[in-house]
């Protein structure tokens, strides 16, 4: 069975907007087995949607649709759909109840614009939105099934997932695909290939491997459907644990889970807690710390010490060692993790500190430059590390050494 | 003139990598007036990048494909291409000599698989990677251009500035296309549009207004192609302008620009100083304001108070209000505000504290519930919000509301 997602929207092509509801709809389809084969992205115009949908349908059993059912003029998702297949309108009443309780709820006017938005195709299945005024619809085409959502993206999730989801399980029951991936860090792609050579020439035609390589990490996934006779999941977990034992403590996961998610449960499994002293990395350490529902369990807090005010005051670093050493040191930042444990209570620490660019560079510590330090109660490790890239590059960098900075000292 | 882009990699295709790539293209393209008219993402599968190859080589002048030119053996686009365009090999030397001194530079041993990567189709131009090991290439096919470039985002974004797009615009002379974005808070894309329904009743037909809502925001934006006779900023300005003094004081910028960009500016322009007391938020917007270059001209630091404890020690909050009215409470964040900016010595601070979900929601504070703090040496303002979303949207909410906030108060 073949799948395909076609976004619209003139911001996706002129990069305005990033298209994340495509990367969500791909994993939701595939956990049940469902693989997209194509996105399309596409302008808000109406030949274009037609072209493309006559396309898809030629090739796709399934299509999801994205973006285009709002209530205002640039919106024309419903009216192109409606037109394509040749249907009339009608009136849901129970999308118009729910959009008068909307309004109401939210103390707004309801204007007729928003009336509009309970007038749907006569032939389509009504998806509610619960979080949003935009409908989602499920058509059916010679036996294909075109499904429409609004492009917001809290608003098409729980469509997507509550209303169209069960409905797609109904129709199509899939072969098991099945993923599975591993962490590893700070061994470049084509060296990781070299290693597991033997594993991956071996691997049969239904299992494929993929490098993912970003910020000093590559992820490798091994992906398979499964056969008759044998069951995909074991099967793919004897090749994990072949490559896992020759990669030895390159991986740092046999999950697909972020540096941030990787220290949490470390932390978590043993009731300790984490705080952090941030200065070129301004907030994001503790952001993909804190992305994370629970984080409290184990995250006490940060001081983001951008100036040396707030590493002398918050933190106690010596304000001598500015001037002698400078702020991006080995010898501040170990002021500045020992300062922050101490001052915020915890078990462990993280600090950085260092130059992200794309000014600040020097001869002697060029733009890249970072220092990260990590300590417990006895012990404290600071090193110095160049990194490559743009601003934010060097900021994710830095993010996922220093947690696997503190991931080896807690192991 | 068409454009189209291919991006190739399963992960895109079952969500385990964000697209970012085509969205930057977008951009860039758009400087220069070439508008990209779909965005394919497709499989790792020679006979996919065939057949989607064809269809662009149908309907466009210009393919830029992105993904798959690694050194390990799922990456494909490279020997495909070859296939395609029914080339033969040719060792580019000096390919070959920078990547001799790539790994000497690096202290990395050169693979076999690293010296097949100056191995390249016979009758395309080298697009040099200074960043990687995988160089991009640009074939001509029948008057077409098609552009293939690595996956990996500073190396694609360095090798399409410099190398290819100096090439596109020798190539391809375009109507100037301009595009302009007012930023609107706090009000309803349906209510927007009733009360710019003159303004956009009367617009050209080579002019298009675009909503764009995210997280209490909605971007408009117009776009318009250059005729004839008149100039296109012009005529775009004219109605900027208008819809400007419809909307009034909900328009926060006349730039696309985020809401830590605005208060940046603000800021920079009168050299004062921020400071951050983060709950719930757990260091986004620290992290909004220090992606930004140059940040440390006004942000000096940030406290995230995550624990009750940290609240107290190194904000100053008194203990007993977490019992009485609990650390999600006007009071504490209006001691929070005050507390970061007296002993991080700035000119102005935010606070935030809230329920961000999915856990920790109650009969009185539900999740999505924020309080938000601003506050000058003389003035705080603090404010009680019921946000809707899951715990990224909560974030994001409270960002834009808290800048915003700030954003009114230096005004």
């Amino acid at each position: 069975m073949r799948a395909e997602i076609i976004t619209i929207g003139d911001e996706l092509l002129i990069g305005q907007v990033l298209d994340t509801n495509s990367a969500w709809l791909g994993q939701m389809l595939n956990k049940f087995g469902i693989k997209i084969h194509r996105i399309n992205s596409i302008s808000d115009d109406a030949s274009e949607i037609k072209l493309q949908l006559a396309e898809c349908l030629n090739r796709s059993e399934l299509i999801i649709i994205t973006g285009g059912l709002g209530p205002t003029k640039d919106d024309i998702t419903k009216k192109t759909l409606a037109d394509y297949f040749g249907m009339r309108w009608r009136i849901d009443e129970m999308v118009l109840a729910q959009l008068v309780s909307f309004f109401k709820n939210r103390g707004r006017e309801m204007l007729e614009v928003n009336k509009l938005q309970a007038e749907l195709p006569e032939g389509c299945i009504t998806l509610f939105n619960e979080w949003g005024t935009a409908p989602g619809m499920w058509f059916e085409h010679e036996g294909k099934i075109i499904i429409s959502l609004p492009g917001v993206p809290y608003e098409m999730k729980n469509i997507f997932e509550f209303k169209a989801l069960p409905l797609i399980n109904e129709r199509f029951s899939q072969p098991k695909l099945f993923h599975k991936t591993i962490v590893t860090i700070n061994v470049p792609e084509s060296i990781l290939a070299k290693r597991i050579e033997q594993v991956e020439d071996h691997l049969p035609s239904h299992i494929k491997l993929a490098y993912l390589p970003n910020w000093n990490m590559v992820r490798l996934r091994l992906t398979g459907i499964q056969q008759t006779g044998k069951d995909i999941t074991t099967e793919i977990e004897t090749y994990i644990l072949a490559i896992q034992s020759i990669l030895g403590d390159a991986v740092v996961a046999t999950e697909d889970m972020s540096m941030a998610e990787i220290v949490y449960n470390q932390l978590n499994a043993k009731n300790q807690t984490l705080s952090i002293a941030e200065s070129c990395t301004g907030g994001y350490i503790s952001h993909q710390m804190t992305i994370l529902p629970g984080a409290s369990k184990v995250f006490v807090g940060s001081v983001i010490s951008y100036s040396n005010s707030v590493k002398h005051h918050q933190l106690g670093v010596e304000s001598t060692l500015f001037e002698t050493v400078g702020a991006v040191s080995e010898q501040v930042v170990t002021q500045m993790v020992e300062g922050v444990r101490e001052r915020l209570m915890t078990d462990y620490a993280i600090a950085v500190s260092g130059v992200a660019g794309p000014g600040g560079g020097s001869v002697e510590k060029p733009v890249g430059t970072v220092v990260i330090g990590v300590c417990s109660k006895d012990i404290t490790l600071v090193k110095t590390y160049h990194f490559i890239g743009d601003r934010m590059n060097v900021i994710g960098r830095t993010n996922n050494m220093a947690f696997d900075m503190l991931r080896r000292l807690i192991l």
